[in-house]
């Protein structure tokens, strides 16, 4: 999260600032994603790449409008944990040339990121409950359940993209 | 990760980095979890955080014996990921001075580790099963079912905190 901790004095300090964590890490991944779109082997990684990437964008804007919702400003903050994930990603993607796995490395790397936005979009949505914002959790709950569907999604691609690899 | 790619040359090699990057997550999880025991406020979450150190310990045993399987040293490498998470979860805990969330935010920085922890178990399964090793596979079962439980217990636990200190 990368932020000075005195500043977090309420639940709600707690819930605008990771969602400022998010808003980072979505809008990183976005950055990503065209990268990783180019160097996938297999065309169903790079579709299922291309959809997250226009999923990820969707995404921004809806914590932009819960950003507007709370009447604070739609601005990130670093997040350790997304760059360093990311750090990994990038020391993998490129450089591996075995055929057979040249799309796994950054097919679990993005189950990763994966995996960190659905438990960040959990805390979210308890937090936001908590704070009796119903209206700001069903939002968080639509970026929730599309990273869900994607972790499904890569996990069912790396899985294929391997067997047809080695057949 | 923090490896040279140019080592990563088959599935097999991609398998064992990975086992080491995840080694190096549990053992600095372990280390981490003592000062996280002393600093929970609920009885139940300090608990449960004892509960999943000695979970901990035994998980690292079980990777040391997959190590072994593979003929390999059990050794870690540096995995950014992880040391991004911690980062995050040092700057939360300790100094947040506000009774309510007190615990809210460890709870859901040690979320943060055991999705991590999670997707890793499940693309070294997917790995192991595809290298023909279902020995292996089933001793990382063992580990992600215990950190999918903790995660349960987890989420749990901080709802449930979050309420009595409200009430």
């Amino acid at each position: 999260m990368g932020f000075f901790t005195k500043d977090i004095k309420t639940l709600n300090d707690l819930f605008v600032h990771t969602l400022q964590d998010i808003c980072y890490a979505e809008r990183q991944i976005a950055k990503k994603l065209p990268d990783m779109i180019e160097k996938a082997t297999e065309p169903s990684l790079k579709n299922g790449f291309e959809t997250h990437l226009a999923e990820t964008k969707n995404q921004v804007v809806r914590l932009e409008k819960i950003f507007k919702m709370n009447g604070v400003q739609a601005k990130g903050v670093d997040c350790p944990a997304i760059d360093g994930i990311r750090k990994e990603a990038s020391e993998v993607a490129g450089d591996v040339d075995d055929n057979q796995i040249l799309d796994a490395a950054p097919t679990a790397a993005a189950q990763a990121v994966e995996h960190n936005e659905v438990t960040r979009y959990g805390t979210l949505i308890a937090w936001a409950k908590k704070l009796g914002r119903n209206d700001c959790a069903s939002v968080l709950e639509q970026n929730l359940d599309e990273e869900k569907a994607t972790d499904q999604k890569l996990n069912k691609m790396a899985l294929d993209s391997m067997n047809q690899k080695a057949a």
